[in-house]
């Protein structure tokens, strides 16, 4: 049935991402000190002036990205931004200069406010590094992105005592593998190799210790994705161990699926399919009211997180994605009429037309809670990653079809 | 108009308060470690066995002042379970012999699991051994009870470097002065005098200088009370500057009030009701859907806590208390009929009669959105001391108007 309707997805998406890239190009940029300003209301006035590390390296991926992979935005004043925001960030996102370990926000001239005892700061780091070589073919920023991989695979896979800034382990803690950590470095190790092809093998042993944590969240006889489990892929007890995030699920199935076809492996693609992207999807949308759920706890107890049941703009982003790539892929048209129905949903709720960019925050019953465009967790990544995939993807799906 | 209800809303306070004992009496007590399990859900059931440190020392609290000041409670089972409580933190809640810094989450057999970088944990420590060794008799429980006040008013007044674990203060960071720090300094002494009224004198200094803090936070002409402000008492730029939490500023305004009734400080008593507890009220309850919105920008801008607009249970509880005191103290029957708004919108929300305890969280349209009674964040202390001092309150209004 939505197969009439690629036209009108592609044309939809592609307006809306113009619209998108421009609400941050006319808003955010920091002319004075450089990076980008972050939290930006409605219109695009700036409420705050924070700088938020994981969204300024996001935003360099993303300006980049689009540079390198869509003609319209190879521009001028697109790239000196991405760079404006690549040298923001190798001034001032290393708390000191003897160590990797970024800042999780900075004050507008660059000054460190908070850190995060966790890579992902580091992690949109290198995200934004490697796409700013790969537009620019300046050497400096590949270096920068590889010794900061070294760094988070080091922390990651063998030591993570400089992370944890002197304090000891209690005894109750108990070790906790999160789902985000095995998907966040396939995400990156995917990000080099597309900047430099080699680099694949050369992190090969850590894709496939990825690929193990991340298929270790698979539980209950495949029926669920639980967030958290123990190293050795345990269910863990209480709320953090029940915990369920069906749009990271499946945030995590598109990036698994898109693993499984550059290697060819088809077993890994059901399971993506099936277990990464389906089951979370049926669990995770709100049958009363539409939309992703935000958390849930796989017994069905509240979930302690008081926006359990808020609707999310990112979930439904990487919805998006997974689905469309599914098609993509099985030519099933089943996941086309899910990614119809997900793209409805948003372009209902979600997306403002009059300003650009969407509304990140519903509530349950899907009216706009927050209302701005940039907050301390949201900025220039999500929306444009998923409409710069989408429609290329449908370019190529309409294109085939001719 | 409300005057005649005193009857009505002594009785279903009362009976409410019976329930809600009950309802953590029947459900919470750990007979194998003492202490107490306080994530239980809608009906009593244990969820997560984690124990929260402030929430230990809160249920202490709340069960040895039901002892000392309400003739039912004065039981065995509530004061052996105290007790119980009592040992479980001083064996467990500190975090190293060497230390007086207390965890915030621990095993249920007291393992430390998380430690956070402020004074609450230790605030609620005091609190509970005090009123514990005012029911007791017991001097340990007292000389623990001081023995961590004074290490708390070092941390505040003097050097705080402790609480940091060694993590240097980063370039951008300015300091912030919260509100939260100077009402629970109030809070503490009021209840270190209500044990030993000699201990009122010790702390005075003390409690000067949390007056002047706490006064601090009055700002924009008196028309607003602001959650943060710089040390000077000028208001911080961005987000963190705008905050307002209604229900914060009207629970910290019932404390100056008992303050001021306490040392007859007549423009304080005026300040108090005027500047901490009818703005906030106005400014904070949703004119749309009535109830207490949990936060808010000064400026208007949305505020970017996800649950801003969520009703919190323990706001309701604050205000009820805020306006009875106002009422008893004014006898301006504009604060009664304010109560009877609260306790009508709570006890038509809020409040489970079949099951007993407060639900804590509703949407802002003002549906359960959580349906535990027992959380990270919800024990067994706000809607009992809330119900405790409503009761002693109604009761002399009462007999007085006889």
């Amino acid at each position: 049935m939505s197969e009439g309707r690629l036209s009108e997805f592609l044309q939809e998406i592609s307006q809306d991402l113009d619209r998108s890239v421009k609400f941050w190009t006319d808003n955010s940029h920091d002319q004075e000190n450089g990076g980008f300003f972050n939290c930006l209301g409605e219109k695009g006035e700036v409420y705050d002036d924070l700088k938020h590390v994981w969204l300024q390296g996001r935003q360099v991926w993303t300006y980049c990205r689009l540079y390198n992979e869509c003609e319209r935005f190879r521009t001028s004043e697109i790239i000196q931004a991405a760079i404006r925001g690549g040298e923001f960030l190798m001034k001032h996102a290393k708390v000191s200069s003897s160590s990797q370990k970024c800042a999780l926000v900075l004050t507008r001239d660059g000054k460190p406010i908070k850190v995060q005892r966790t890579v992902f700061s580091e992690c949109f780091y290198v995200m934004g590094m490697s796409e700013l070589s790969r537009a620019t073919g300046e050497k400096q920023y590949r270096n920068e992105a590889l010794t900061m991989m070294d760094q988070i695979v080091h922390w990651v896979m063998e030591d993570n005592t400089e992370l944890r800034f002197g304090t000891p382990t209690l005894p109750g803690q108990v070790p906790v593998s999160s789902l985000a950590i095995p998907m966040m470095l396939l995400c990156l190790i995917d990000q080099l190799e597309t900047s430099v092809p080699d680099l694949g093998e050369k992190y090969s042993y850590v894709s496939e210790w990825s690929l193990k944590y991340a298929l270790m969240h698979v539980q209950r006889d495949g029926t669920v994705i639980l967030e958290n489990v123990s190293p050795d892929g345990k269910e863990l007890p209480g709320s953090v161990g029940r915990l369920m995030l069906p749009g990271h699920s499946i945030e995590a199935g598109w990036f698994l699926l898109q693993y499984a076809r550059k290697k060819g492996i088809e077993d890994l693609k059901k399971t993506a399919i099936e277990k990464f992207i389906l089951n979370p999807f049926s669990y995770g949308w709100d049958k009363e009211y539409g939309g992703l759920l935000y958390f849930l706890d796989v017994d069905g107890y509240s979930p302690t997180q008081l926006e359990w049941d808020m609707k999310l703009w990112w979930a439904h982003n990487e919805a998006m994605i997974a689905f469309l790539i599914a098609y993509q892929e099985t030519k099933d048209t089943s996941f086309l009429d899910k990614f119809a129905h997900v793209f409805d949903y948003s372009y209902a709720k979600f997306v403002d037309k009059e300003n650009g960019e969407w509304y990140g925050y519903l509530s349950r019953e899907g009216k706009v809670s927050l209302r701005f465009k940039g907050g301390p967790w949201k900025g220039c990544f999500h929306v444009e990653r998923c409409l710069l995939m989408c429609e290329n993807i449908l370019k190529n799906l309409i294109q085939n079809k001719v």
